[in-house]
Order: C-alpha cells, then structure tokens, then sequence
C-alpha cells in the first residue's frame, strides 16, 4: 500500500478561487474503488495500490479540463515504503507516538 | 496569512524510517511563535506570516543535519491568497461546503 | 503533449549519494518510446503523451525497489497546456523572449 | 552551498499564458547576489547560500502579487547536501558519467 498527496490547480480561470474545479476532483476520486482518502489544506492525500493512485491522479487531472481550465498543474507526492505497511493513520500515529515519548523524558 | 506544507526528508540514514528525525523537526516547529500547523500523512501544513513560515522551514530544515544527516531534501509548498483572508480549516471547510451542495442537488 | 518533472529518491540506501538509483531510473526512462526528456539538478523533465509520462514514472519509481531501495519517494509534477502546443524549449524559448525584450527597453 | 528549485504560480490571472509573470520573478532573481540559477522548463534551480535561496524565493514570489496576481502558489525544492561540495553542474555531470559508466558496461 502507498500513501500519496494529490493537489491539481487550474490556471488562468479568471478567478483566485479554484474550490469548484478541486472539489470536481474530489467527487471524480470518490468513485474510485480500493483506494481512501482525506481533504488537506494543501492538496488531497490518499492511500491505497500505486495503479490506483495514479488512475485517480489522472482522472482528476483530466476533469478540471472537462470543468473548463486551458491548463492544468497536478502534483503527485508518492511515499512507497513496503519493508512494512503503513496506513496514512499509522504514519501519523507513529510520529505523534514519537512526539509523546520525546515530551515525556 | 499564508498556508503552507512542509516535507522534510533526511537521505543516507541506513533506516527508512524517518519518524525520529520528523519528530525532532516538528518539536522545532512547536517552539515557534505566530503560527499554526497540522501533521497529515505527507507532511506538516502551517498557516501564519510568510516570513515565519519560511524561518520555521529553515530551522526544520536545520535540525535534521544535527540529528546527524548528511543530506536532507526539503519541500515548501506555498500558498498565498491575498484576494481575501483564509485559514486552513477555511480552505477545507469551504471545499466540503462546496462537496455537500453538489452532492445535495 | 505535456511537460512534466520526476524526480525519485530512495530512502534508508546508508549513503547520501543516490546517483547509482537515479541513473537506473533514467535508464528505464530512456527505454520508453514517444517522450523525451533532459537531466536537470533536481529531477528529470519531461515532454509527452500524459499516459506514456504516468508509465515512465512508475517504472522508474519501481526499479528503485529492484535497486535494493527499502523506501521510494517519487514526486510527478505535471504542467498541461490545451490551448497551444508548446515543449520543453518552447516553454523555456518564450521565457527567454520574454527576458530579452524586458531588458531592451 | 544548497541546490533547489524554485516554481512560482500565479491563480486567477485570466489567461494560461504565465511567462510575464514569471519573467518578471527572474529579473527579482537576476538581482540576486551570490547565487547561480538555470531557467528549465518546470522552474528555474538555483545554487547558494540556503538564506540566499530562501530570500530570494521569497521575493520571486511577492514580485507576482506587484504584477497584480490575488494569489500564488510556490513551491520551493531544496537539496541540501553537506558530506561534500556539489554544484549543479556537479549534480548532473555525475548522472552522465554514471549513465555512461553503465551503458559501456
């Protein structure tokens, strides 16, 4: 399993808000299968198969052109750790765990 | 206000696990004043002044060479809207907003 | 056609130096048909089709794990433009233009 | 020294053309002291001092909102290796010659 971020942003859409293009975006990942997902401030991360994630990526991507963008920026941050599984909980966790232990001593 | 996202990744450790070095970046971030953040799976999102987000980073940054790196990449993702004012709960709470009325209609 | 970036770091390979992995990955790279791409110091640019950019990605983030890597962060960032055609020189071209005719005035 | 990126965006202009802006970010740049920078075509790296770099990322990025964006996104790469000196060039000379290494093998 690999825990990515997502982020698309259309340019020249004549407007600094771009929450109508993202959260097309976001409705086009709900229907993906086998994957999980969570709304960030900066970009949507996700975990789940790097097929998958890739074929979300895409069709997020694609439907800000369907929304009307000329262009379109996507970022896709992919973090592949396989000598262990780790859900984006587990990474959160285990670095809130590290947290504790360091203000505990 | 600016929001921002702060990845910070130290190379050449011998492990893949990253979670003490992140700690220790992450309790530099505490210390500092005037701004706000969030642990998500990919990273640490920030909003405050831009000029102490950027000193944040750079002590982040820092920190990962004392804790013995000898090679750290860093990313900074800014995002700075100037049109009106928006915090990071804001900025997801407007695309939810946004996913609720479409998924209404 | 598309410009996109890759950029692939292993983590916990006990050695800073990841020259040996990333020119793995470009040679993968050079094997794909219908894209072409240029070295630069942080990461591989690259102009195509966005199917064929998505497959070039993948297989240069995998062959990092045949590598012996533990841990791959791979980072995409895809610029597409559907209003006019542009590469990789265009795209660099027109800034200088744009450069050189500031600087004449 | 540091090596890094630097990719300045700006939202809402009305038009997917952002060369004017961006030029306008290398000309900040350009006055910049004790840096070397190369334009690509995903964004411009730089190598210098890490103050020098982030300074100068941040006046790449206010210049965009003088030039009348009402928002900008930027992302800031940074490599920062300190077990050894190593420029840009440095960087990709080492690539090639490991690329060609391998393909004489």
């Amino acid at each position: 399993m690999v825990i990515a971020e997502i982020s698309v942003v259309p340019l020249g859409t004549g407007t600094p808000s771009v929450s109508k293009y993202v959260a097309r975006a976001v409705e086009v990942l709900q229907q993906e299968k086998g994957i999980r997902y969570e709304l960030t401030a900066m970009g949507t991360t996700i975990e789940g198969d790097l097929d998958k994630i890739l074929m979300a990526a895409k069709k997020m991507h694609e439907v800000l052109f369907q929304q009307g963008a000329a262009r379109v920026l996507t970022t896709i941050r992919i973090d592949d750790r396989r000598d262990k599984a780790a859900s984006m909980k587990d990474k959160v966790d285990s670095l809130k765990r590290e947290l504790d232990r360091r203000s505990s001593q």
